[in-house]
């Protein structure tokens, strides 16, 4: 099983590939998106065009994207928003079924507490994929995505989960 | 000149077309698009289907979508982003420019007032395109886009704001 994990952005969207065969999980491939264009829907466009490009480059049978965390700024929820709706609609443009978790659920799976903190996301994403260079924060919360797919989807061994506890 | 209007929405997405030809404004077309799926990827794809037909079938050469209105209700506000996105990218991959208004901008332009209310709008859309029939309030508030764009595009001829004031 391939899983793309996104982690949208408007101006910076990590992605993430893993695959994995029963207990072996490996890292594929990760980077960054960064969107261009004088204009909203120009920047959507680049990115759309990119994340399809990245589908067609891994070939994902899974997608995962990690739910745009609310708050009360009302302008940066509708930016994030728009990006994570193009972020959603990708990979069904592309055929595959597209699982989301909300932070929380993402740190509970890979680190074992919902509160843990980015470095120890990171720090679990490199022991999970071992030898894997992270493109930065963004890509390793979207590896972190795709693995919390491949775990709660029902079809990794679980270890992760008890090795953090 | 034909303008696509769109009042997005991720259960219904009010749409309409018209073409202006110096002074000349008539109606093409208009309605609404439902969502339909299991997931919201796939809502947000059927969207997207929808919207890229109905840019083949009207061939506009402009687009315009109305500002999402941005209240203390962050999950709604997410849920509006995120059809909103795709309403920004159909037209920009379609390969149009594509407008943006904010509520009050459209009434002002329409009514002559920002506050107006929706049958105002209703109204003011129907004196303007004779014969008219409307689908339902999101497609008159997609002319209602869709004529803000021609008359502040600066091709228009402004006679609107001078009648409704």
């Amino acid at each position: 099983m391939r899983v793309l994990g996104i982690d949208p952005g408007l101006r910076n969207l990590g992605w993430g590939v893993i695959e994995a065969d029963g207990s072996r999980i490996r890292h594929i491939a990760n980077g960054v998106c960064h969107s261009s264009g004088d204009s909203l829907a120009l920047r959507l466009l680049s990115l759309h065009d990119q994340l399809l490009d990245l589908c067609h480059r891994y070939e994902p049978d899974q997608a995962a994207v990690e739910h745009t965390f609310v708050n009360k700024d009302g302008a940066g929820t509708l930016k994030l928003g728009q990006a994570r709706g193009v972020a959603l609609l990708v990979p069904a443009k592309y055929g595959i079924e597209v699982g989301e978790y909300a932070p929380n659920n993402v740190k509970k799976t890979i680190v074992g507490v919902g509160h843990a903190d980015k470095k120890q996301v990171q720090h679990m994403v490199c022991l999970q994929l071992p030898g894997v260079k992270l493109a930065g924060p963004d890509a390793a919360d979207a590896l972190a995505i795709a693995l919390c797919h491949y775990h709660t989807a029902g079809r990794g061994p679980q270890q992760l989960r008890i090795k953090a506890s």
